[in-house]
């Protein structure tokens, strides 16, 4: 034989399949004791060793961190991940995603998975309801970084990058106070988040600092489905301008936008949140509130790796401001007419 | 001591850092000989045992998948990884998901962490480039299973769940065909993938099946900017019909239609690949081609699941037929005038 014996050469020599060989040598106990003993003997003989061990052999330490988002199929949370890989890569980590879908209980078993494969570190965005997976953690001396959202209590002093709204949302309301003489109906997010709770206060002190007592809100959630039924309901109350408290929101004001065949820009101005292909890639490109992802996420993995190498981090609570992009959403209208 | 003693209560009876007494119990030789058996006496006295040993004795089997896609910012592979997750979380496993960035290296190094951490199989997009570390999760009894591309030569006989493009490029070249008497341009996929020679060798015979012999090909690679590249030459060369070979060159047709102020549905046809919001939250949603990406996600799940189960897979090579959905982008015109 001229190549490394293989576990296929170890199944045909003791005339077992591939599967069975592999888990006699793993000492399964659905095999028996019998054919162990054959398949041993056929390993031995041929001098074959598992891969795994041969990997565990040149493995120093863990070069894997985990990420925790709640879904991938929200642009957002999709580029963050990406770039924190790209970071974590150029640090000579790989990095795997796992997610949450906002349920405490996924957050859990993504938690327990990533702990589990022994990874480097974690950066997560934190569900409220999972403070105490994470206090085990942090007693665990797990390098953890949060992401996006912060947990108040014991875990405010978990490493965090967050986003600072207030500019943005300030701005937007500024920009929309210009669009027409009509109402600004505001899409808020979960009040059960940090992110939730904070951008409806900001929001509300931002109409309250341009005296505008007439606008409407809506108690949504992160998703089109809640984006979609909020819009069709503040346009319905007689709201013009519509400013959505997330991206997955945002999606839904379009949708809503397109089945009413209002054309955005004329009829509605619409200001969302984030950088998407989705928002820019519009006839009348989308207004956005910028997060700065891409920042946050590099420097979430800039704390993770100082965490490994057993540094404090620099920043151990880094708040990014927010900006706005304007784009033809919220140009001012020419004429007053519908 | 009322709690179940953690770390830190480890670390401060030793009066060291958290960190230094996590790494004395690991055996970290950064750590001296004198504090390593300070820190050790106390975890001793307090009864301390480790998270990672209490979980390692619960856990009797490894119940973390791996899922290999190429980037997470196409929207199709999101959703595949999303839905693979879903459907083995019913099974019980957790998944996690690393990306390639259509680079062998990349994907090398996202199969070597997903084996170090000891994944129950994998499911992966796979790069032609990587067949011999591939083959090596083969010859290893890795259970493995291709999805959205598949491999030639000894990997052929890896479980695969793949599309046949024949069925909707076909309708699609027909339904172009009706749109107006103008030319159609075919934004083709990189020539080193399975998915991209097989579409384009599809489309040229369709186009001969119909009897259409002035259609304009660019042969692209599965990104936005070669899609705008494309969209951009081919609408110069005179086409007014766009086809795109994948969802991320779809995008830059759009982007392409937008920038030169073209009205789809009015001044150019377009049809893309795959669903996701940004095609159908057009004013004129896109017609695409459906590759059924959930169906093709669940298939591979159960596929896998069957070879963990030590079971052979139901159908090995599964092939999906794809469906047109047309949408107003292909409406064919009232008029004849621009």
């Amino acid at each position: 034989m001229n190549h490394r014996p293989t576990l296929k050469d170890v199944a045909a020599a003791a005339k077992v399949s591939v599967s069975t060989a592999s888990r006699a040598l793993a000492g399964n106990p659905a095999i028996s004791p019998a054919t162990s003993r054959i398949v041993e003997k056929a390993a031995k003989k041929l001098g074959y060793r598992p891969n795994s061990q041969a990997r565990s052999l040149r493995l120093r330490q863990p070069t894997t961190i985990g990420i925790v988002v709640p879904s991938l199929l929200n642009h957002y949370f999709a580029a963050m991940a990406t770039t924190i890989q790209a970071h974590v890569a150029e640090a000579g980590f790989t990095a795997v995603i796992a997610t949450s879908n906002e349920s405490p209980e996924e957050q859990n078993r993504a938690l327990d998975s990533l702990i589990d494969q022994q990874v480097a570190g974690i950066i997560c965005v934190p569900h409220e309801d999972c403070a105490s997976r994470l206090t085990e953690l942090v007693d665990a001396a797990v390098p953890l970084v949060f992401i996006d959202r912060s947990v108040t209590g014991q875990l405010a002093q978990v490493p965090s990058v967050t986003s600072d709204p207030s500019a943005g949302i300030a701005e937007a309301v500024q920009l929309l106070s210009r669009f027409d003489d009509g109402t600004i109906g505001y899409l808020a997010g979960p009040q059960t988040t940090s992110t939730g709770r904070e951008r409806l206060a900001i929001f509300e002190s931002a109409t309250q600092a341009q005296s505008i007592t007439d606008y409407l809100t809506f108690l949504g959630g992160y998703d089109q489905q809640r984006g979609f039924k909020g819009a069709n309901e503040l346009l319905d109350r007689g709201a013009t301008k519509l400013l959505a408290g997330d991206s997955m929101m945002t999606i839904g004001v379009l949708e809503a936008c397109h089945k009413k065949g209002l054309v955005i820009g004329e009829d509605v101005a619409v200001v969302g949140f984030d950088t998407q292909p989705l928002f820019e890639l519009q006839p009348c490109p989308i207004t956005v509130i910028d997060q700065g992802v891409h920042e946050m996420a590099g420097a979430s993995a800039r704390t993770l790796l100082q965490l490994i190498a057993g540094h404090p981090p620099d920043n151990p609570q880094l708040r990014l401001p927010t900006t706005l992009l304007a784009r033809p959403s919220t140009s001012p209208k020419r004429g007053g007419s519908q």
